[in-house]
């Protein structure tokens, strides 16, 4: 309990990005959770641009607060300064450039052949060279009106971004990922187990990790989960089988967005064909927002639709409530979190960010020691974590040279001529979200 | 939960050193736990010499569950390897050489002006030497007879006797010490909070350690604690003073074992003082010990007596219970053990133990990182280690050399030749605890 | 000079595949270096297979012996363990398979457009498997017959090949490569001045090396060579320009072997090009080496032919010859080695074999520390260490699985499907050279 | 050669504090070095307080230099930027409060029964308080004036002054001690080899490292070192025997200065002893300075006079000047110097200052891992620096706190209360020389 004013009033939330699809689920997630996490005012903000769009969702958050008879005030504001101010818990859930800028994350790679994806490869560079700067520039503002609040970004990439703000201002922040929690999900229904008698230890960075042990009840199941062919995967990345001798001595159970290093061949096609039949992820995307907020406009609409689980993002919003639950209550349970590696990975830097369990104190998360890293895991992350410093650095300063060096280090790109060629086109493309590169 | 069978048919528990006076408070423990602790046998183990003491302590054992109740069979023996095998805890209380040899661990070194201690200095090496070769006996047994048990070794020098046992046998085990859970208990009394509400981070190691964080409901205690008088002390350790001045900047609230080493000359004038009156530590705790036998006797006996509590080690039992119903459990709270170092300590080897907060698992305490380290305790932390390793290749080997440079090197050990004196004369008086060094 | 008797009666130096066409450049070497390297007996040892060779080339090396008028005896033999006992340095150049094998390193890889090498990628690891268990059964013979000798390991991968004998053997054993020397070379001609006046910095593995600090006589000369297109490059690696961009932000002069990594596609494409025109580089090499035998056929040639330059490894034998006379002078002079890694670099494992500059003493060669580490280069050295990790355990134990996880993280190769494409294929190929695979 | 128009002009060398009785030593040192360290101008430098002593000297020096015919000038001044600006090197040997200063030192401890030295102990915590910020003060005219210069610093306690330079300044500076030149010299005697057949590794501080390596010829000598009575020490350390049975487990053989911690009670004993004979060393030392500076004022004196060598400081001249030497010609050869730490001993901190072979280079000295630590070192070396790096915060911070937490963990210092007692008295005593303390 590190605000304790907010126990006796209540506790002040600013949502970054409140105009987005997704506020029904965390609005929802508010509500149950009420008791433990008593939320007085509950600030959406959005930029000029997504007026409309926060004005529409942030009227069946009124409707949806209504209809729970909960005293939390809901606003709705442009004006981000006046909803960081003086809060316990500042979320984001921005896309900077919107689904615009997506469609050629994910369309420019795929034209050269490589990866187009919104987080993983050149895709997820040019998201964390628009994103950084934005979130950099909230940081400055927290650090001014709320220094003691709680960032909780799931903006992203999100262990880029996470990355940036634990290096690079004092605000107290966290990453965080709703695929953790979806695996676990998937467990607890596998087994039949309730998820505090599940145990996954995670390691590795944000939408790259292993899961290295899996128990349930005290029984080690991972053997079983490496030998079969059923898995686990998120809605945004396509199914693809994982070569059985491959993954049973893999040493971990990889995250779905491994296929894009293990299966690159494989991935690439789908991603060609789908572009052929669907356009982007970004456009299906687009797609499936347009139909929500249409949903969201009815004034009878007092909950959250059940076609919102099409959008992906499943149990996003449990993941944020039970952080800031344990936050604010000091329930020191485990959750898998990206926070700074600190000695948990020995051959990282102390402050590069991780993906990896913690325990939640009132102080913050506790990274726990991971007790067994895949031999073969370690190349990779070092390679990925190479890249993402490098756009770090690229995204603060504006400089070409470093943005050439993190794409052309990037395990997905194949050359520094294929580098060098994707920059120029993805800069210019993005050029209005970029000012520092086009100084 | 590691031993499915447990569950069914209840837990087997084996005590080393079950005559002990301290079994009563254990006893209480287990019934008081019953219902997540689910034992069905309880095996009090002594060695022939104790048979007397373990008849007494065992009946009054049966007497204490006879009145609860509870379907728990207590085995008096002194066969151990019948009470090891297939159990699910072996806990170990004991005391190679009695409270005799004790009184020499205390007696030698202040007769030539060194601190004389059972776990500190001088003495407390040669309790280790006693001891070790001792307790990897036992190892040995539990490797064959019940690999997967768990040891809870509460035996002094706790730190040393766990990092010989991690170090030289493949027995899970862990060190206890009641000293952690005696100040949190202190805290929650002084803030009349709850154990939750508390938070404390200990860093150093066992009888070593310094509290570098201290919140209770969330709010920073440590300042006013290292500001006031007011102290926290174990029944063992003369109270006296810290300098205002010198606690204020240490960094941390020192363990009161701490005072050995900072204020080596009043602790050395109280224990020659002490001595004049009323004989070492040990001729005292032999007159309490007495005094409680022979109140254990009485047949009308059937629970823990009042005076058991000044016998010191008060919690010793709260403390072991917890933690085998956190590993049975797979509680995930927090503890604070003695375990092997991992990255925890940068500047100590990961096989080193150290006492440090934990999450128990069901798989075992994963330590918690520590969130501050004083610069100033670095140095004794590391000066400390040094002497501890020595002393277990020492106790490993019965090497002479290494018993010197252990000696000599101990911080409270004030030169070489010293050293020599103290180590010939208390080696030849441990003589028969100490086959390795007479061969 | 940790032989004392090799001072009074010579040297012995046992050459492992003695009937290369490399052995007059090393014989030359022992000629002009007699004064301070007096070699007694040189022993040049090669498989049956290969005793046709040794012969000729054999009985070159006496001629030019004879020549020099030295009192140096040299044995041609195929009883290794003769040529080892009581060698004070016993080297190998050897290549398990012959040229044969190198050509499906190379062939196979390129027909799955993959690059085709025979230290980097697929083939390289190919050629690790066929190695490494010759080279540790070299090591057990050292470890009986000459425990004290040093073994100098020009057999390539010499990084993989080095670390397995580091590891897995007690032998005194140090990798070597021209690689370092010829850039050195190539900086004293282009500077004019001598080795001395030059000082240059390596950090990396094997053939995965980035030069950190170039200064000719106190001068910094990095970042004009950094800026200019003008390049040193081995004759076995074709000349393709660095885009002048990349190379200016890189932060150290790339390794020529390097532009497999950096320049996938233009050097893939060079590979398949050359291979349609000239055969693959094996069968090239084959041609220059059948040449090289007629000349040596010569009885009349008493010198090293100046056709031998055309053959590649130039500088072989002057970095052999050197590293021969510091340990044995004891001449604490820099040298770029294949080492244990110890605390050099960081991120790597204490055990991993680096390539760094040492101090050759009498005692071996110790590391110095790098004075600063590119962050573009950490992703991609510990990526390749990762899968050289995983190879030498797969060479070592057979097990099929570990080379698919190897094959499968190397990051020349795109997916595991192409990785387990190739394994199959050249694991078939190679049957012969691989017992262990096919138990 | 970094300053490549000292090749063309000579170079500029400045000594602080060059009128300590010591410049003879230097100057002599400088004559026969010439050739290659060509010194154009030497300039030696005092504060007024010291001005009689400096024209005394200086006018010695001048003498010096006109017998030996070479073109170097020699400047006297009390103006220290003059003396600084464009030097390549300047040099320090100065004594903040004199020998007056020194004499509480050594005095004060004794009174309290504790070792009185000046490096070692309370008397070298307090040359540090007084000599870190005039130290640091040079450094900031340096760092303007000749920001490329190298700092030789033989200032006392070397160690300290160091490690606060290397971290609170952008000199850059390396630390000198005439403690291992002199065993090394003692060693070629001994064993009749000239100093590049001679290998010793050092590990440690200044003033507490162990020799773990002694090879002559190749030859391990270290255990017979270990195993007999005779010794080297300096002069100013008094002779005292060894335990045999210590010393010989040891693993490595200690500095003289380790026979403060090891054998305190002889040492102090001893001082105490010639305390009532002789007064304090500073006294016994101010005597024989005021003989050498009677010989100084001969006219007809032309060299370093023969009485000099009682002075103790024996091969300092000569360790100074091979240094230069090897920064001005990039000479590559192995020196022990107090440096950072690196990555060289794992349990301290990078920046900390250690004593260490190191291969100096024209860009300064590298640090050699060190190939052996004895265990039982690493405790007394981790208390020592702890002490160091609380005794550096003080001098920079003049916080009295700070000071306390450092005197108190001195391992000689025997608690808290004799720590407060000596602080308060030395401080108060040395009030002229820590404005900082006495804001």
């Amino acid at each position: 309990m590190t605000q304790p004013q907010g126990l006796s009033k209540g506790l002040k939330i600013a949502v970054i990005g409140g105009g987005s699809s997704y506020t029904p689920e965390i609005v929802e997630g508010f509500i149950r959770k009420y008791e433990s996490l008593p939320i007085r005012e509950l600030w959406l903000v959005d930029i000029e641009e997504g007026k409309h769009k926060l004005d529409i969702v942030g009227a069946l958050a009124q409707r949806m607060v209504d209809r729970s008879g909960l005293p939390i005030e809901v606003h709705l504001t442009t004006d981000r300064r006046r909803a960081i101010e003086g809060a316990d818990f500042v979320s984001t859930q921005m896309r900077v450039g919107l689904l615009e800028a997506r469609k050629w994350d994910e369309h420019i790679p795929n034209q050269h052949g490589v990866i187009g994806q919104e987080t993983t490869g050149p895709g997820g560079m040019m998201k964390a060279l628009r994103t950084i700067p934005v979130l950099l520039d909230i940081c400055r503002d927290i650090e001014e009106l709320s220094p003691k609040a709680w960032l909780l970004n799931f903006t992203n990439p999100a262990g880029m971004v996470t990355e940036a703000i634990l290096r690079h201002s004092k605000v107290r922040s966290i990453g965080l990922c709703n695929a953790p929690i979806g695996l676990q999900k998937w467990l607890t229904g596998k087994y039949g187990v309730p998820p505090e008698r599940l145990y996954t230890e995670f390691v590795g960075l944000n939408h790259l990790h292993w899961v290295t042990r899996i128990e349930a009840d005290g029984e080690d199941k991972l053997p079983e989960l490496l030998d079969r062919r059923e898995e686990y995967s998120g809605k945004n990345v396509p199914a693809t089988e994982w070569d059985a001798d491959f993954l049973r001595s893999l040493g971990g159970l990889p995250s779905y967005y491994l296929k894009y290093f293990y299966m690159t061949d494989a991935m690439l096609a789908e991603q060609l064909e789908s572009l052929k039949t669907n356009g982007t992820r970004a456009e299906v995307v687009k797609k499936v927002e347009d139909e929500l907020f249409e949903l969201y406009k009815d004034p009878n609409l007092q909950e959250k639709p059940k076609q919102l689980e099409k959008r992906g993002g499943a149990y996003y919003s449990e993941a944020a409530v039970n952080l800031m639950d344990s936050l604010h209550n000091d329930k020191r349970d485990i959750q898998t979190l990206n926070v700074a590696n600190g000695n948990t990975l020995d051959f990282l830097p102390p402050d590069a960010s991780i993906e990896v369990n913690c325990v939640v104190t009132g102080q913050g998360p506790l990274p726990l020691p991971v007790t067994k890293v895949p031999e073969q895991a370690k190349g990779l992350i070092h390679a990925v974590k190479t890249y993402e410093r490098l756009t770090i650095a690229a995204a603060i300063s504006g400089d070409r040279d470093l943005a050439l060096q993190a794409m052309a280090h990037h395990p997905l790109v194949p050359s520094v001529s294929v580098a060098k060629t994707l920059l120029g086109e993805m800069l210019e493309k993005n050029r209005r979200y970029l000012p520092a590169f086009f100084k």
